[in-house]
């Protein structure tokens, strides 16, 4: 019924996550409201990426040299390492400007139940890295949940007799949320973790 | 902070109405997900809409010939025209196979406030339209607003004389809904156009 580069075009958007049919045909159609220049743009951009863009060799950080512009700067704190889970981690932190140390980027999470064992995740490269480098302690910022539990215990585990200091993010109760509506487990969570009023 | 490809594909989807900072970001790292092959078509259908969709040289819906599917299609009943805000709404109509005669797809609908005026969007290309082939009636399938109100009035004065029955959609309530949870405009209508139970 539409014609084919339409139909395409919708097709090329539903590869996107979270993106369905009906999403697909309005951004198809919008992108047809776009004028020359910018769906040009739009075009160059998808195929820069795909061949600009790949792993920091030093931390698997998305870049486009061969060392993402965080482990090419020396005015960083050389002893803390943030392990995340995906780059998009990386960029929030850099945009809240709220650690100023080393960042090293899991390829996911371990979980057993979709099959993705420590050997999927890179877990090699983070432990060669860690050996051949000074930090003093090393932080797990995954998302809280049991992936991110499990994949936190097994690094630890392995780390263990390296004498580093091995910590987590902290899990609790959301500033401005209400009690009433938080979940048992972060509640659990939030009675366990509780820190002492000074 | 993002490479410079990725903030460019950041800002790529940013064209896109509804699409804001946080959704694009999502979605420029979902093609970063994307396989080399699956990319290449995503962008190869960008350029491919804008270089082969034009509008149909009769009825202006969105096509990849001179005519559309329809307007070529000569088993259509060619005595009921249907006039509709934009193609998509030729798309959804045909989806839904409700509806056999020919369209006309104008260039949206008459705003004042938005200075959209009747040359604006097309009428004109309609008119010689409808003065040249042999409609019995037109239809307006424009969305129930005060934009679909105004552009239905002004089509209709400018066919008096014409000896053509001219019709809109129906307003009332959809079914299955709720007549508690519908806005007093709806209910108003629908009371207006009511129709004798037989």
């Amino acid at each position: 019924m539409y014609p084919d580069s339409i139909k395409n075009l919708i097709e090329s958007f539903k590869l996107l996550p979270g993106i369905g049919s009906k999403t697909a045909e309005r951004l198809a159609f919008s992108v047809l409201d776009l004028d020359d220049e910018q769906a040009e743009f739009f075009s160059n951009s998808i195929n820069d990426v795909k061949s600009t863009i790949h792993k920091c060799s030093v931390c698997n950080n998305l870049t486009d040299n061969d060392l993402c512009y965080i482990c090419m700067n020396h005015d960083r704190d050389e002893h803390m390492l943030c392990v995340v889970e995906d780059s998009k981690s990386v960029f929030l932190f850099e945009k809240l400007g709220i650690f100023r140390g080393k960042y090293h980027v899991l390829d996911g999470l371990i979980s057993p139940l979709e099959g993705i064992n420590p050997e999927d995740i890179g877990i090699d490269k983070l432990l060669s890295r860690i050996e051949k480098e000074h930090f003093d302690e090393v932080i797990f910022a995954f998302k809280p949940s049991i992936e991110g539990e499990t994949t936190s215990l097994y690094i630890k585990r392995v780390l263990d007799g390296l004498n580093i200091k091995v910590s987590r993010l902290a899990s609790g109760i959301p500033i401005g949320a209400d009690i009433e509506f938080i979940d048992s487990l972060t509640l659990e969570r939030a009675l366990n973790d509780r820190k002492s009023v000074e």
